[in-house]
Order: C-alpha cells, then sequence, then structure tokens
C-alpha cells in the first residue's frame, strides 16, 4: 500500500505543556527525536521545560496558548509552524478540572469547563486540521479521561466535555478517511498532576466520600504523567497504514503483597 | 417502600415546544390531563398550539425561552411556574441542528451548537433541579439523539453536544440518587420535523451521499413526533420506585412488502 | 407510509414464565388483551399463573421449554402456535443467575451460564424469526441487563452472555431491517425475584462486601417484576413505524424523606 | 510505589499463534527477547515458525491447543509452562470466522463461534489466572474486535462472542485489582489473515454487498498481523504500575493520494 510515509522530521505541538501529562510528553517526545512546540498559558513554566529538553539535545520552544481564546490559538499554531515548521503531530487536551455536584455547580463555570476541555480542543484541532489534509498526513492525539466512559459524581461538566471530545475524535476519523491524517484519543485513569489540586479541603473530602460510596477512589494509586506520554508516543509513532484510535490506560489496582517468587525476578 | 407518589397534579415544561417533538409531547401530556408550559423562542408559534390544546379542555400556557441566554431560562422557569404551580417535569434538550464537517465548520457554530443543545440543556436543568430536590420528587428528561451513540459524519457539533448530555444525565442520576428525582433521557433516531431543512440543497446533496457511504440514510423513513412523545409519555409516568432511565427509538428500517396473510389483520 | 399494522389478535410467547419478570409480563399482556403462552421448565409453576389469567377472563397457555435444549425450544413454539396461533410477539431472555468470580468460577459453570442466557435466547430467536418475516410483523423482546453495561464483579459469565444478547439484537436490527420484524431489548437493574437467592449466604456476604467496594449495592431498592413488565408492554405497543430498541429500568436509588410539601399530593 | 517488577525473563504464550496475528506477535515477542510458546491446532504450521524464530535466536516451542477442548488447554498451558518456566504473558483469542446471518446461522454454528471465541478464550484464562495471582503478577492480553463495538451484520455470533470477550475482560479487571494481574483487551480492526477465506465466493458477494450497503467495507484497506503485534508488544510492555486496559487500531481509511509537498519527506 502505498501510504505517505512519516517524514523524517515531525514536528510536534503539546497543548497544555507547562506540567502534568504535557510536559511528560514533551520531554518523551523530543528525547525520541521529535522537535516539539511547547504550549500552555504559563509561559515562564514552559521556558523551564524548554531549556531542559535543549540541554539534553533536544529541540523544543514555548509558545503562549489560551485554548479559550481563538486568536491565542491561530498564534500559536503560526508561532509553532514559523519555529519549527510544519506540524505533524498535536496532542491536544488540555486544561484543569473544576469539581462541582451537577445541582450546584453554576451554568457559568459548567460552561467554562465545556469551553477549556471540548471547544477549546476543537479549536484547537481547527486550526491545523487543514493544513495536515492538504499535506496528505499528520497525527491529532485528543487526551481524553475514562470519566468520559465511566461517569463520576462531582465531574458533570468535566465528564461532558471530554466524551464530547471522543465524539468528535470518532466523527473526524469518519470525515478525515482518506486524507491520510490520523485522529486518536488517549483515555487516562488518575494521573498525578497538579489537576484540581487547589479544591478546598473540606469539599475535598466530601467529595471524596462520595466517590468512595460509588466505588471509585478503591485505592489511593496513580498514574505518573510519563505512563501516559509513553502511550502517546506509541500512538503517533504507528506506522502508517495502520491507527490507534483509542488507547486507554489505568493505574493498577493496588500493590500487590510481594510474594516469594515474585521477589526473585530482577527488574525489567 | 415508602416512595412520595406522584401528586395528582403534575405540571409539565416542556422545552422546543413551538414544533416537532416538543409541540408533540405537549399536546400528548395535555390530552393526558398534566398542565403544560409550552416554552421556546417563538412565542405566537406557541400561542397557536396552546389554543389547540385549551379549546380541546387541556391546560397549557406559553412561555418565552431562549435556553442560550441564562436570564431568559430563569425567568421562563418563574412564568411557568408562578401559571401552574411547582414543575414536576420538564423535557429538556431543544434546539435547531447545523450540519457541517468537523474541518469545515467555524469554531464560533460548532460552539453554537454546543451551547443550545449541552450549554442549554443544563441552564434549564439548573434551573429547575434544586426546586425538585427539596420537593422530594421530579422528573426531567433530556432529548438525547441516535447521534450521540452512533457518531455521523457531517455532524461532530451536535453529537459532541448530545453525547455530553448523555454524560450530564448519567451523572446527574449519581448525584441525585435518595433525592427523588429522577433523570431520563430519550433518544430518538431521525424524526420528521422542521429540523435542519433550511439547508442548501447542494450541501445538503453532498452530506447525503457521504450518509449513504457510511451506511446512514439506508432508507426513507422517518419517526413521527407522536412517536417520541409517546415515548417520554410513558418514561414521567413510571410509577415512583422505578426509573426509565434511557428509552431509545428508531424509525422501523423499511416499509415490508404487504404480505397475504399480513393483511388478513385489522388495525390496532 | 404503508406499514402492515399490528393485527387484532396478537399471541405473545413469554420464555421463563414461572417466577418474576416473565410471569408478571405474561399476567400484564393477558389483561391487556394479548394471548399469552407460559413457558418455563416448571410447568407446574406456569399453570398457577394460567389459571389466575384464565380466571380473569385472559387466554393463557403454559408450555413446557428447557432453552439449553434445542429440541424443547422448537417444540415449545410449535406447542405454543398450536395453541394460539402464529406468534406476534416474544418475550425472550429468562434464566437464573450463577454468582463467582471469574478466577473461581469452573470453565463449565461459566459456559452453562452462557448457555441460558445467549444460546438460549437465540435458539427462541432463531426457532420464531423465520415466521414473522414471512408474515412480514412480530416483535422479540430481548431481556438483557445493567450488568451487560456496568460490569460487575461475580457475573463475569452472565455479563458476557448478556451484553452478547444485547449484540445479538443490535445485529439482528440491522439484518431484519426492511422485513417489518422488531427486535428490541429491555434492561432491568435489580429486580426483586427468586434469581440468585440458593446462593450460599457465606459468599453472599462476601460478594456484597465486594459489591459495596465497587460501588454496587449502594441501597436496598430493588424493582419489583411489573415495572419491567410495564416497559415491555410499552416495548411491544408501540405503533408501526416506530420502534422502541432498547430500554434500560432501574429502582429508584433509595427512599426520599417525605418533605412537608411533597406529601401534600394524592396519589397517581 | 512497590510494585513487583517485571522479571527479566517473561515466558509468553500465543494461543493461535500458526497465522495472522498470533503468528506476528510470537515472532515479534521473541525478537524482543520474550521465550515464547506458539499454541494452535495445526502444530506442523506452528513448527515451522518456531524454527524461524530459533534460527533467529529466539527462544521457542510448539503446542497443541485446541481451545474447545478443556483438556487440550490444560495440557497446553502444563507443557508451555514445563518447556518455559512459568507463564508471565498469555495472548489469548485465537479462532476463525463463521459469516451467517442470524436468521439463517443454525443454533449449532452460533454455538460452535461462542464455544471458540468467548468460552476457548475463558478456558484459557481459568487455566493460568491462578498461578499469576499467586506470583503477584501476569499480562494477559484478550484479542477482541471492533466488530464487539460496531456491530455488523453477518458476523452476530462472533459479535456477540467478542463483546462478551470485552465483558469478561472488565469484569475481571475488577475483580483482580490488587493481584498484580492485568488483563487487556486489543481490539483490531480487519486484519489480513486467511480468516473467513473458506466463504463461498456467492455468499462472500451478497456479504460484501450488505456491508456497503450498511456502511462497511468502505475501502479495500486492511491491518497488517505486524501492526497488532505491536500494539500487544506494547500492552504487555507497560511498566508496572500502568495498565493499559485497551487498545483499538484500525486500518487508515484509504490511499491518499500523494500530494507534492507529502513527497518531499523521507521515509521513517
Amino acid at each position: 500500500m502505498a501510504y505517505v510515509p512519516h517524514p523524517d522530521r515531525r514536528p510536534a505541538l503539546i497543548c497544555g505543556a507547562s506540567s502534568g501529562i504535557g510536559a511528560s510528553t514533551a520531554e518523551m517526545l523530543a528525547a525520541a527525536g521529535y522537535p516539539v512546540a511547547l504550549a500552555a498559558r504559563r509561559v515562564n513554566k514552559l521556558q523551564e521545560i524548554v531549556d531542559r529538553i535543549t540541554s539534553a539535545g533536544g529541540e523544543a520552544v514555548a509558545v503562549p496558548l489560551d485554548v479559550t481564546d481563538a486568536a491565542s490559538v491561530t498564534e500559536c499554531v503560526a508561532k509553532a509552524q514559523a519555529a519549527l515548521g510544519d506540524l505533524e503531530i498535536v496532542v491536544n487536551g488540555a486544561g484543569d478540572v473544576h469539581f462541582a455536584k451537577s445541582f450546584e455547580v453554576t451554568p457559568e463555570d459548567f460552561a467554562a469547563q465545556v469551553d477549556i476541555h471540548l471547544l477549546g480542543a476543537f479549536r484547537v484541532y481547527r486550526a491545523v486540521i487543514n493544513g495536515m489534509i492538504e499535506r496528505g498526513r499528520g497525527d491529532i492525539v485528543f487526551i481524553g479521561s475514562d470519566v468520559a466512559q465511566e461517569h463520576r459524581p462531582w465531574m458533570a461538566a468535566y465528564g461532558a466535555a471530554k466524551i464530547g471530545l471522543d465524539a468528535l475524535a470518532s466523527t473526524a476519523q469518519l470525515e478525515l478517511e482518506g486524507t491520510g491524517v490520523r485522529v486518536g484519543v488517549i483515555r487516562p485513569g488518575q494521573v498525578i498532576t497538579g489537576m484540581g489540586m487547589d479544591l478546598d479541603p473540606v469539599v475535598g473530602e466530601k467529595m471524596l466520600s462520595d466517590w468512595v460510596r460509588y466505588g471509585f477512589a478503591r485505592n489511593s494509586n496513580f498514574l505518573r504523567p510519563e505512563h501516559i506520554a509513553q502511550a502517546i508516543t506509541t500512538i503517533v509513532g504507528m506506522p502508517r497504514g495502520a491507527h490507534m484510535r483509542a488507547v486507554e490506560v489505568e493505574a493498577e489496582g493496588a500493590i500487590p503483597k510481594r510474594s516469594k517468587k515474585a521477589t526473585e525476578g530482577g527488574g525489567k
């Protein structure tokens, strides 16, 4: 089959790269030889990571991005392309979560979550997709969530936005068939990031107690950002002709007791 | 089990009642004895239906509603309750569809669809839910779509918004457990309504040709609005203790050939 | 549209009619004027219900049925049709549940669950479907489960079989398009039936404790069989042209506290 | 977190290894240093692949396996463990597909598909799972199908069995939480394998025509077995603490036209 092969140079735009999954993905892609544009609101945070990457021999730039601002999105893409060349890869789905019950959250806060997680990701998608179609190739990876599939109390807005992202990806997969552009989704479970960590402790206590009652938060294990970075790196690295359209990664359920037999093995 | 039974009088607010599913649901609920508040932007259209209902002995009022305007939503609910008493039932999910491919639709048009179909429905939900919780009962029926489950080209925004509504309903079901308030979703297939009918014929032709290629539009059968009205009437009529949380209704696939045997039967 | 209307007489076969959902559905359909054939292994149990129905003026017969035995299935259908005429309706999905963890259940017990809940339902489907296709009409309602969608510890075999039933129904809906035969699924939550009640109390305790940990069994509310019977009656009663292809019914989450306002209402 | 790390030596059992995905996975895992036991009914076919692997410096054995025969399954596992040591990895889900419409397939043929694809995979799971639990680690990868999620005419039995496998995996994930054993699912789209290739051409023509009408078979692209092997290798290689529980891989939709710009890139 005569697919256009991946070019040698594949510049990648990483949205939300100032921390967590985005930062880790930028570092992992850079280490694998991809030129990376790190985008987020906090440019000084980005610059630290850019410096770390370039010190290690990678190619990276920092670009300001506010996904809720259409002009910021198009400027970010323009700057990233000016610095690195046409974008071959976009990792898309940044943003902080706001926890509240559906009957307590204000319509404004609900809308703000949808604006970040669904509309923001769409703005980025829309700013890069036609260039990719023209070039006959490109990889967009949306960062979804396991909350999109398994709805969770206190996360109605986030869950609605993230499953909307899944729907956008699925529809885009149909519409992009034959263009050479691949759209995938990674759905992480809970990752140790700064996300949601500014939560009022009293509110957090109530939320946690609800989660326990509904079967969430059964253990205190979390994914590390690099687990998701690894999955994203796998998705964009798939050879042409195949398309890893969805990947779900969860923290392992618990720390198993070290059995005698198990401890015999070395590391791998 | 000691559930609070349905009261004798159950006033219902029907959003998007000026045509299609909303209008039909208002008429069917009114005929079944429910006082109904018909809400939509086009109040003169509403008034015609209200007159028809009251002539037939039903109780109905028309209330202006623009779900994209938070103030309009709270006023609508206040007026409906002033006219009919506390709302026991809300049918929620009005709005027209905009067809466009995900790489052609502008971010503004994409956002507008989400504003109507997801955020608009949330505004209505939020305006009535706490009253229902206080009264220990209430039925909210979201009008979803089969497009929420089976994504369809040219409908990325609508599909994302409608599956977001499903997610909102699922999360609300968890959070409302024990409050006595029931949240359900009806997911209609294609219904003959005015929806999307202002589409440019050339664009419509392209869309239809895509749909055929992806296995949609296999026949020209459509549901009638009263099919969905019947399902909604069933959902809100479920006795306390049970909760019909999701119902999917599709048009029958095609007109079967009249076999000799089949024509022997009378109507039912 | 020229659909073949429902005939005046619509004989219904109810599998698993000796208790629970099946018994209740048989009684409700009979009360609504449908001739009913009650099928199950325990014919003497069936006869009691048949007597009750006929005393109340309904038309009913009892037919032995073991869904795990292909010959029993075809004989059952033949007897039901001999007694009542061509089957217009089949309610299909009987059988008891076996609780066990996936790493403890024997392959034989796992296979037995699949034999009852998936293969058994297929045998019944297969025994009636071609007659329905010939007549250009018919309603088959599979009794699924909410466990098919939300997987539950100790129910791997049941969950696998019931979601297989969902898949069978979905595929059949595609294949039957244009035949006039409708296939629907009802997915009940937990119903008070005799199902699984022969469970060892110590085992049951462990299972319940697991369920609580995973967010199931959050309250002690159960559906009553007549809730599901009502949903099934609605499905088969839908007018031609529409098709209620899936219905989910759950127990209400808890007994709400009787607020002062709420108690003012009368019953409905 | 103190997870038991992967041991240096991780013997893998590959079911259905005589061709297609299984053969390719065996070769890829062997090349990556995993000792592999290739299992299938056709042992002479296996031996060819084993020879190829060992010539290339890998470690491999051939073991006879008929997943429909409980004794064969336990013997296969015993032999594989005798040859390679305790199984750390099992790739599970072999078997040929039978195409037929749900109203034409015999109950026996329907049951046979379920026996291979669901019960067969369960037998293998059951034969290895308790050893893995004891050792506090292990990876089982079920080979599902995209047909499990998007039901397809002529594949009711296969679709029901494969979604049952998904349900088994999901339930097992809950039940195995804290044991250290990971269960994942890979859901391939259409792969070029020998599967289903013995189909009568006239029947195949009808099937294809149905598929086109329902939006399947929109192009003639297929995955190659090594695409799936790559995904499986990624799943089992995830570091402890993370769990890639589901991966969906599809063929790219079509061969994009080579645009001028695109051809400038070199290979990667």
